[in-house]
């Protein structure tokens, strides 16, 4: 029996949160390979990161056979909301691999300072990716509102680590190598965070249908 | 009269080579505000900015709009990748702006170097971008596909910059806060190309059916 447009739609949900689980996992084996000079995990990453490919296909293929039989604009809204859910997390899972690939070239070398602020902005972030999931899932708009200026906390502590390891870079030369590496790890943070972000205001926009995407008050 | 479904599909077209025109103007603003060391340039950069997200908010209202009354499969697809290629339009204006806004610190101290691979890249960019829209207007997938491959030279400047800046660092720490200016711009650049290969690989798939977005044999 084929399956009613209300079941697929809530496949299309469930994928989604399964890919979101995907991504989550890849941010942390690519922190935990920093975290623990793991170079093992550090290439589990690259994998990882091809299973989050297939399922932004799998969601865009599932998605246009839904959009063929949308009843109502607001299941149009819901689906093309979820292509670019989907597009959000395979974003996350490149990310990850960005930092994987980072951790891998750090751990070579000795450590140059305890990481302190890495794990707990990649804790906000994951933090707000995982709220803002919950968010759609439950319809919850007012949960997802929340997140949004949650972007900034982040962006102060991608700012302030920046300016530490711009610091230890003058100090001494040979820092100048790890601190940059250090400071691409910080950005991929903050974009993951950013990410997140969009994925609140799309949850807004599709439970409230006002756009906030580009609002000032809501700017980041 | 209202428009027919043709008519409006024309729009949308139109519409996103006017964003992208649009895009290409930032960038080049932003380039040379660099270039001419002109910090008003580098401010009109954000105005620009803000006319893209009014777009990309336009043409996801068209598209929404569209899907309701899109008759074959065919136009399900035009109608998502238009979608997708004007996020991706969106996206070349927020580098545009963190190249102007790079370019606007930079401009306050004294050039560090003739700038040669910078502009250089960012032509090579535009190009990826200009040809990547022509494609898509003419339904030219064989073009589409010859843009992929550009992207590595791209990436290979960026790297070869990358390496050139983080030497000028270890020369006088005098140069490190510039030199990091420049990296994010140079990655900005690196980041348009990704755009452009982002949209010739939608319109491949928009004109050929076929997926090659993650395949390994076209991965960047």
């Amino acid at each position: 029996m084929p399956l009613t447009f209300e079941q697929e739609t809530e496949q299309l949900k469930q994928k989604l949160l399964r890919m979101a689980k995907r991504a989550e996992l890849s941010v942390n084996l690519a922190i935990t390979s920093l975290l623990e000079r793991d170079g093992d995990l550090a290439l589990k990453v690259k994998e990882e990161d091809s299973i989050l490919d297939s399922f932004e296909i799998e969601v865009d293929d599932l998605s246009i056979h839904l959009l063929a039989q949308a009843p109502l604009a607001s299941d149009l809204r819901f689906i093309t909301i979820a292509m670019k859910i989907s597009h959000d997390l395979e974003r996350v899972g490149d990310e990850a691999t960005t930092i994987a690939r980072r951790s891998y070239d750090l751990n070579k070398e000795p450590q140059l300072k305890p990481y302190v602020d890495i794990p707990r902005m990649a804790n906000l972030a994951l933090d707000m990716l995982n709220q803002a999931m919950e968010s759609f899932v439950r319809g919850d708009s007012e949960t997802a509102r929340s997140i949004i200026p949650r972007d900034k906390d982040v962006d102060a502590l991608n700012k302030q680590l920046h300016r530490e390891l711009a610091s230890f870079m003058v100090e001494s030369r040979d820092n100048i190598p790890r601190c940059l590496n250090l400071m691409v790890i910080s950005k991929s943070i903050e974009r993951i965070a950013d990410h997140a972000t969009n994925i609140a205001e799309e949850v807004v926009y599709l439970f409230e249908g006002k756009d906030i995407r580009h609002m000032p008050e809501f700017k980041r």
